[in-house]
């Protein structure tokens, strides 16, 4: 039986990470990737890349129908999703390759099939073909990730009804698009789909979109996105969704009259993917749906962590990135240290964009200030709706808690707020930091100065 | 004879911003502005927004002429640059409405005219049809600002040998411009009307573009250019350029063959104004071509200060912004500050763009990092080339003390190592600050992270 040092079941963001940093401290590792992806998890496969490829041409595709405004004679074919895909592939194929690269240098060995316990030190590789072989490790990373969430009352089909996943490999722009779900996922194909000329209404159940942002954000990203006529329905649930006659006919919860649609993409969350590990055989204890851990990332096994979406929180690929780095230290250093939510930037990469970190709910010691509208020359000549900043300050320190912007370029503009809030700097500190003209940073001096 | 506290002559960044400051701090405030210009100065009505502007459409156009990359069928009609310039007139009149509203709120009185001083304490205000009158200002502000500078040997005939102002009114897209000065205008010029479909030449008497950067990133950006088939040539001296025929005619220093092109725009720098000004009726000294003032931005003649270009230095919209507000408080509170050319971001909008902070060459107990190609995952989504980073860092403290990068929003990502830059943070605090993903600004972690 081969064996390693450590034994890393997935290899998204946050077990790769781990896997080449632990690598780099000196210990053997392999890394078990299921083969429904490659290298790079949800997050190159299925997730961040593929639909930053695409919103990369919905930016283009938006600027050529909107030639007149830049006083340009532009035109634009309708969208051929076929073609965009080779396109994604490829951009894919070169993000692989750039993995494989590093992995490489890393020597951090890789086997594919699917992983499981057979016990707390022995992983079982398993192939489509009935096949199987068994490693093991002395140390063991649990980093499988997350998937997306069915209704109950309404099995993904990939055709009507559509998951994310298999929202990248539809084909067909459908007159009308149904989102449910007005999370970061929702917004981001919101975009993509209004800006290939589907006809798209977002439905979120809580009271605004993006629901884990503050409030006001959520309010300022829906006033954009209704501008440009995404129909937005806040506070509203979904009762039943049935597909009738190829169409899909969406009753709401207290609406008499239901929504007819071409199509339905569910957006309302993901959750850790444990399904089929056998943790019992390692004794590995889950907790609300997620691989429990302690604040070293490691589970209730010593010697088994879990790292990444598995173990539940913000879901992001960079925290679990970041966490990964973590995690390979705490492992071969003993140390016991995780990232906390409010180091995290939280983005959504829709138009306008929107961009948090730390605080982003008022709170006993926390002031906020609030500009809906920021007055920038810049936004003018770019043809843009202005932006919206709220900064969130300690009271007695005026140390910035948080951050959030709705605009042009935040989830760029956002790292300068992190780099204050995790450094625990003053609003004066940001204050007094000259900013080029004319850009949309100027935004966050301008927020800081009128801050009252 | 009307009195003010203060008289501003010059409504500019500097000029204007002083102004609206010096009114909060409770002083009654009157600005002279000449009438070739509308308040805002050459930023808003000659510099920076006209050509932000054309370059936002540039940037619509290039995503239009390059659809294939993204997979999209997109066509784009040769650029009219007369339709262009009304769009501009829409955008800078929208920007002069914005200024009116702040001078309005402020209370600031504006006289239209040419300002010179009749004594240290009267400005005459001068009509070009030969009329004038006079006002007292117990202060005075000189910001009259900048002009482009011309080659003795090749006066501007706004048809052939172009000013950058003239270049903004230009209505033909030549077939070959050449631009003598690869500073940040000529860089922009050279962006702009590349994507417009001339076929451009960059020369530069020194031995990189944006001479006063960092050599390697000057280097960055010559090969960026070169990619996209603009001609770069570095360390050559124009010697005589001559217009036959409708041709320009250009011969360099120690090579036999002249180059011969429609349009020659000269951008090789601005001077201070201040012909004209009758500083000796109010005893104000210069130096070096620029009115000179000491650390509180004062001139000889204790009440009578200058601020912005008119006074040297970096000639940057937003580092005379900033001093304005700063000269205010010299001005009434009587502080001797101002700012300290570290501190200002310096910016260029080419395609790539440039960005710097801090320091910008190795010297005594700096040691610097240079990345000339940052693997990102967002680069190749976005099909863009991969950014070029440097980083400076003092070596006792490792205190961030500058960086430049090169690549996509990267006058957006220079304001986080600004933050740093002005808050003297360390490499390690920059590095500990979480970078959402997939971002362009992940290239400030990678970088600092590879630091050796």
């Amino acid at each position: 039986m081969q064996s390693f040092d450590v034994v890393v079941i997935g290899g998204g963001p946050g077990g790769m990470t781990a896997a080449m940093t632990l690598n780099q401290l000196g210990k053997t590792v392999a890394i078990v990737q299921a083969e429904h992806d490659s290298i790079g998890g949800v997050c190159l496969n299925r997730g961040c890349m593929p639909t930053k490829s695409l919103l990369k041409a919905a930016t283009a595709y938006r600027y050529a129908k909107q030639g007149d405004k830049y006083g340009l004679n532009l035109s634009a074919e309708k969208v051929d999703l076929q073609r965009l895909r080779t396109i994604v592939d490829t951009d894919l194929d070169a993000l692989r390759g750039m993995i494989a690269g590093m992995m490489g240098q890393a020597q951090v060995e890789v086997f594919y099939g699917f992983g499981s316990f057979q016990s707390a030190h022995e992983v079982m590789i398993s192939q489509a073909d009935g096949s199987s072989q068994v490693i093991r490790g002395e140390q063991i990373v649990i980093s499988t990730g997350s998937e997306t969430v069915e209704l109950p009352f309404a099995p993904f089909d990939g055709q009507h009804i559509l998951s994310s996943d298999q929202m990248l490999q539809n084909t067909e722009i459908p007159e009308k698009l149904l989102i449910i779900g007005g999370g970061a996922i929702g917004c981001e194909f919101a975009t993509l789909y209004h800006t290939f000329g589907s006809e798209v209404t977002v439905v979120e159940a809580l009271p605004t979109l993006l629901p884990r942002e503050d409030q006001e954000a959520g309010r300022a990203l829906q006033q954009a996105f209704e501008a440009q006529n995404i129909t937005v329905k806040t506070g509203v649930k979904v009762e039943q969704i049935k597909v009738e006659g190829g169409k899909v006919r969406v009753k709401f919860d207290g609406i008499d009259t239901a929504e007819v649609v071409d199509m339905v993409l569910i957006g309302v969350g993901r959750r850790p993917i444990i399904d089929n590990l056998n943790l019992d055989a390692a004794g590995v204890v889950i907790e609300r749906g997620a691989v429990k851990v302690n604040s070293a990332m490691q589970t209730n096994v010593p010697h088994i962590y879990a790292v990444g979406d598995v173990s539940g929180g913000v879901m992001l690929a960079h925290a679990a990135e970041v966490a990964g780095q973590m995690l390979a230290k705490n492992m071969v250093e003993g140390t016991s240290v995780s990232l906390a939510d409010g180091a995290i930037p939280r983005v959504a990469f829709s138009h306008p964009e929107v961009a948090g970190i730390g605080a982003s709910k008022e709170s006993d010691g926390i002031r906020s200030f609030t500009m809906s509208v920021v007055p920038n020359g810049r936004s003018v000549v770019d043809k843009v709706a202005p932006a919206f900043v709220k900064l969130f300050v300690e009271e007695e320190s005026s140390v910035v808690a948080g951050g959030i912007i709705v605009g042009e370029a935040a989830t760029e503009m956002i790292h300068e707020l992190a780099l204050a809030v995790e450094n625990r700097l003053t609003l004066e500190q940001v204050g007094k930091t000259v900013h080029a003209h004319p850009t949309h940073s100027a935004n966050v001096a301008t927020a800081v100065h009128m801050f009252r």
